[in-house]
């Protein structure tokens, strides 16, 4: 029999297990077993069963520090191509968007730069950030195509989000985002764009079986609610769970669209409102709240956080990392901002970043401390799970475990 | 002859020189002699002279990465025992800060933990702050007392100040800061307060040698401004430079009062208006932005930078790191919190990190890239200067040195 090289023992640890639906589920002096990749066993020192009490080699004495599992980002566009700095220098000293946007900067200028890469190009790109996260404790991110915006460029672009995944080690969910903006040769036609979408790319997608979901961008700016609906119909039909950017800029009932459609998350939601909510609560639709986007566009009406409290709408927490609006390179930081900005309990942000986010993915093997589950985990120099929405910058993770294989 | 072991050549580097009064004075392919601590030569590698040219010891290519200054953070409260995570987490909570205060909360909580600290203490919990700070490319760090709020306590925390810069080697600028919070021991006697700040500690701080600059908390939950007026006499006839903790909250005229004594900085100054800002104009006292605890106090009144620029009052940015208001531990982050919530521009931001963050300190030997001036520099995997105010987290500086000694 060959030997396990995940298969090792954790302990005086502090652990936050989330185990319960409310809770850090603190265990002092705990002890962590993996074995296979998972999580074998949790518990108090005290309570180790007896094959493991003596055990003394793979044993890591983790010096009281607190163990985590491993953040989970749920909303990321973390492959493109190209950079858009030139651009942010450009708003900051006064330059106005359209005339930004008339020289093909914006997100224009992104899907010039990602359907001009290969696909090595944008592994290659995507990487340093990807390991940013990484540094931060991400041991799951989902990332987006919609950068592409033609078939061949956003099937690439999913492929080599995939290949990401493999070559770090670390979880990638892929979600389908055609219908993210409209591309320039589509102008004036987003309706046969949306045909585009539903009729080419999606199958193609599928085909594929390069996506885990499909998502869209529902706004004033982006595509109408009929646009959305007909997307997330042909989703439905592939058998492909959906998602929403919706109600960041106003209230075009886009979280109550991707709850009609059962769908696993609504993003953004600064306007959405009480049918909204209820909505998603009663479909388990999950709140993506994107503090990045919003610090970073500067605005002013904040996700109604009380308002999903009430209606028990579960809340997750995502760095949304762009170029265009959120270049947010630690999900620790967006937790720290979601408890500055949204007035997110820190229990809450660290919800937010493992059991809520697994669930805005579908997943339900991660995102808390149990028997059975992967052993993504994340070791920190922090003396309560607070501190981990406390502190603005400041040392990252101090190891990070993904199916109980080290990444650094 | 011993040899010099600062003695080193960086060669294909981006140099942001800042050299001039506007404009990064970025020079492509730069080389950089440093000698004894300083820079010897900064120019083209073209223009480079003879003697350096055939040179291969002590030589750094570093493959086009950008050199800047090293980062110059000119407000923080680094030193201070005890935490405040879990008011942190009570204030998210719901519990008020009246409540909080009730049991000992606020400011009078690291006060009670800084008093029971030794100075060994208090330097060992403030070490990882310090070198988070230089992670991120900090090379020059001012540091305020203000926890002690009694002689003793006050002396030891610029004793503790001063040991972290030699311990680490980096610059540190000490700031008392006497009159920071009333000490329990002093409720309702603001007045008999800065009477022992003034004839006692500001005497003892001057004595020893162990202050800069005097600082004060001019506001409504801190010292009027006669009280203020009070502090600042003294420390003139001392001989000691002021500055000022100003227009936080309330518009008192702070920002006006520290450029009446030739201070050099107000600090804050979200509610100074055009009055202040002429006089600090004419005083040449900086402005020191502090994005963290804007972000964090989630205030909605941004400092008038627009003014600022008018009425050419230069601008710095710092982190104010401390455990109540802003748990901010990067200099970059706050660069990038400046650009994205107050509109500085990246060169603004730079600035204010380098050039106009050594003014703020009274200090012209650092804060360019300029024969003469000390070594302190910062190689950052940037492609250009904006990108360090881009980002929100990420990778930190890839090396840094203080009087050209690396740092890391
Ligand atoms: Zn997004
Ligand atoms: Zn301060």
């Amino acid at each position: 029999m060959s030997r396990d090289p995940t298969d090792r023992l954790f302990r005086n640890a502090r652990l936050v297990t989330l185990a319960d639906a409310a809770g850090y589920g603190l265990i002092e002096d705990g002890v962590l077993h993996v074995r296979e990749g998972r999580i074998a066993w949790v518990g108090r020192a005290a309570d180790l069963p007896e094959t493991l009490r003596g055990r003394s080699e793979d044993v890591e004495d983790l010096g009281g520090a607190l163990l985590t599992p491993g953040l989970i980002d749920c909303h990321t566009h973390l492959v493109f191509a190209g950079e858009r700095i030139g651009e942010f220098e450009q708003r900051l000293t006064g330059v106005d968007y359209q005339t930004i946007a008339r020289n093909g900067g914006g997100i224009a200028a992104t899907v010039r730069a990602t359907r001009a890469a290969g696909e090595d190009a944008l592994v290659a790109a995507a990487l340093p950030r990807a390991r940013a996260l990484v540094a931060d404790g991400v041991t799951t991110l989902e990332i987006k195509s919609g950068y592409g915006l033609d078939t061949a460029s956003e099937l690439r672009m999913l492929r080599a989000a995939r290949r990401l995944g493999a070559t770090l080690g670390v979880g990638v969910r892929t979600t389908f985002l055609g219908a993210h903006a409209l591309p320039p040769d589509y102008a004036g036609r987003a309706d046969a764009y949306i045909d585009l979408v539903c009729d080419e790319m999606l199958p193609a997608v599928a085909d594929a079986g390069l996506a885990d979901a499909v998502d869209a961008f529902c706004e004033g700016i982006g595509f109408d609610p009929a646009q959305t609906r007909r997307v997330f119909e042909r989703a439905r039909a592939l058998g492909l769970p959906v998602k929403l950017h919706a109600d960041q800029l106003s209230d075009l009932g886009g979280a109550a669209l991707s709850a009609g459609f059962g769908g696993l998350s609504a993003d953004h939601v600064e306007y959405t409102g009480a049918d909204g909510a209820r909505a998603m609560a009663a479909a388990g639709t999950v709140a993506v709240l994107l503090p990045g986007a919003f610090v970073c566009l500067r605005e002013e009406r904040r996700p109604p956080v009380d308002l999903f409290r009430r209606e028990g709408v579960a809340m997750a927490v995502a760095t949304d990392c762009n170029p265009g609006t959120s270049p947010l390179l630690s999900l620790r930081l967006a937790m720290a901002l979601a408890c500055a900005q949204f007035r997110l309990t820190p229990e809450e942000a660290l919800r937010g970043a493992t059991v809520n986010a697994a669930r805005a993915l579908g997943l339900d093997d991660r995102g808390r401390l149990a028997p059975g589950l992967r052993a993504d985990l994340a070791v920190w120099d922090a003396a309560q799970p607070a501190e981990l929405s406390y502190w603005l910058g400041g040392p990252c993770a101090r190891a990070v475990y993904a199916g109980g294989r080290r990444l650094r």
